[in-house]
């Protein structure tokens, strides 16, 4: 099996500096929009065979490191018996506001309530056959409650800002329920084969370290220990979050996933050598010039060489529009530049 | 006249914390959503007896330090030729994307493009009568040319960081006409009565250390600089940047303004003494009950106490639906806690 990257992420060495990419099965691949031509964003999401199809087109076109099960953060809330829509962006069909709201709030087993997700996952491992490992997700609680307040996407999310200086003890116990529910879920994608997960803070940044610290760290801490004795490497993404990233490498997680913001190589001298990073090339440097993007891209491994523990990936999810041939020099990139400096190669195989 | 706003740029002693607040005409104040349910914002900007009336409501209200003249920061692209309309977020009639639409741009003097500001501030300094001293402002060029490069206001402004890869150099020369055609919009300002000047960079947060400062900070520089020579004290305020503070401190300003997301304490040790601060308080905290809002704004202020140059503002414009009751308590806290450590009163004053 290729494990160079569970070995990243436990900080083992590794031949090469693995590579996958943060929302790989996506619309910038044309066999992706293909599907998307025929069925809506949920059908394809609870459709297992179909949701393994396009985790598995990005694998076909680049040898990445890892699949991820195509999937999105916010499915798992019709756990909690939240219904929504995709047009592109998720509507709630009711916003989470008020003290009944939450605590009317179901808390579903995620066997029941998204099935589906774990039947892919296991359809995905079997197709894959120990090509690649299997990454499972769910969301951060802070950013499930930032959609779930606010009943949309929105810039600044307000509503739950407005909740947080509110009434904190309602965005509390919504927290409580989230984390709960994501425990559940996590263990539910590791049981059905997920090797890796990894948890997305998307919105986090939107906070000040201490409140970071009390209505979203608190709660990530207690999902990676939930999932701790599943024995499977822990990642946990936060995004535009510069000013957060020391208490974020708190979170108990084996990998810490940072946006373009903070070079690298700075981000590992604050957080220190007993995590591993991924990242962190910007999405929009995939609008460069091929040639300009390998550069880009060995930047970003040259400010890692010799620190054990680096997944290269982008900063965030890859855009819709990024040409193929970018994805293809990043690709490029890695094979020929993705050495690790710990890695001693027996000398015959040089 | 009350110059402890000025006195604080300028980091001198002063008898209490002075306060002024982002966006402080705007739409939490009945009496401007009466306004505008009579003129469209466009109009509003554009008259300069209703722009001074709006300027002129939150004084009347509270005893604020500063009146900021009413309008909007991407008005003076009109001196560039491009036209917009606000419903209610701007959209321009067409995003400016290719090299040919950069040349087309015009630069028309601001004293023809919009001689209805200068009008403006010179009736408010006289309706102000030397009450409070007036502020100008602009917006800074990267952040200008992401809603020109977008067309309108977008998270993650993705057109102007794909051209910021795709075609630096047609985004360099977009930057440096925004830059001239800024320098004389606040020479315009300033020779009309402003007596201090905010560039607004509300965007610059969205580009790493090294593209900051080639696509953002430079520019910022060329301003402060282009108008050094009127003696009046530049702010600057960086939005959602907590990444880039060491870095936005040497753009020449008098003050750094910062949003909510770095500790106010924390961001003065780390751009040390020689630069006066504004900020930070939440603007989502003035949605928590009138005696949290006081202890939150106190919190600010003993965060600054001992450092000379501090102006009490929110990290970021005042939102609408604030209740009028919370600014009132955000003025009590300055009032009876804004008292200066170095401020030495005569002993018989005390």
């Amino acid at each position: 099996m290729n494990d160079r990257f569970l070995r990243a992420c436990r900080r083992q060495p590794v031949d090469r500096t693995p590579l996958w990419i943060m929302r790989q099965a996506g619309r910038y691949l044309p066999e992706y929009r293909a599907v998307r031509e025929r069925v809506s964003f949920l059908t394809l999401c609870k459709t297992p065979e179909l949701a393994v199809e396009v985790s598995l087109q990005p694998l076909r076109r680049f040898p990445l490191d890892a699949a991820i099960i195509f999937s999105d953060i916010l499915l798992p809330l019709e756990a909690l018996g939240c219904r929504m829509t995709f047009n592109p962006g998720p509507k709630l069909e009711e916003p989470v506001r008020t003290r009944a709201q939450v605590e009317a709030l179901q808390q579903r087993p995620a066997a029941e309530a998204a099935p589906f997700v774990a039947q892919a996952i296991r359809m995905l491992r079997q197709e894959l056959d120990g090509r690649t490992p299997v990454i499972g997700f769910c969301g951060a609680p802070f950013t499930l409650a930032a959609y779930l307040v606010q009943g949309e996407g929105k810039e600044g999310f307000g509503a739950v800002k407005t909740m947080l200086y509110q009434d904190p003890v309602v965005l509390e116990h919504l927290l409580q329920k989230l984390t709960e529910t994501m425990i559940d879920y996590l263990r539910l994608q590791v049981l059905a084969g997920a090797q890796a997960v990894q948890i997305f803070d998307s919105w986090a940044g939107l906070l000040a370290p201490a409140q970071y610290e009390a209505f979203a760290l608190r709660w990530v801490r207690e999902i990676v220990a939930g999932v701790r004795d599943l024995n499977v490497p822990v990642i946990y993404f936060v995004n535009g979050a510069p000013h957060l990233l020391e208490a974020a490498a708190t979170a108990g997680s084996d990998v810490l996933g940072i946006c373009w913001r903070t070079p690298i190589d700075q981000a590992a001298a604050r957080v220190g050598p007993s995590i591993a990073l991924q990242g962190n090339l910007d999405p929009h440097a995939l609008f460069a010039e091929p040639e300009e993007v390998k550069r880009l891209a060995e930047d970003v491994m040259a400010r890692m060489a010799g620190r054990s523990g680096h997944i290269m990936n982008l900063g965030h999810g890859i855009l819709p529009g990024t040409p193929i041939a970018s994805v293809e020099a990043l690709v490029a990139a890695v094979q020929e530049h993705g050495r690790s400096a710990d890695y001693a190669p027996t000398p015959w195989a040089m």
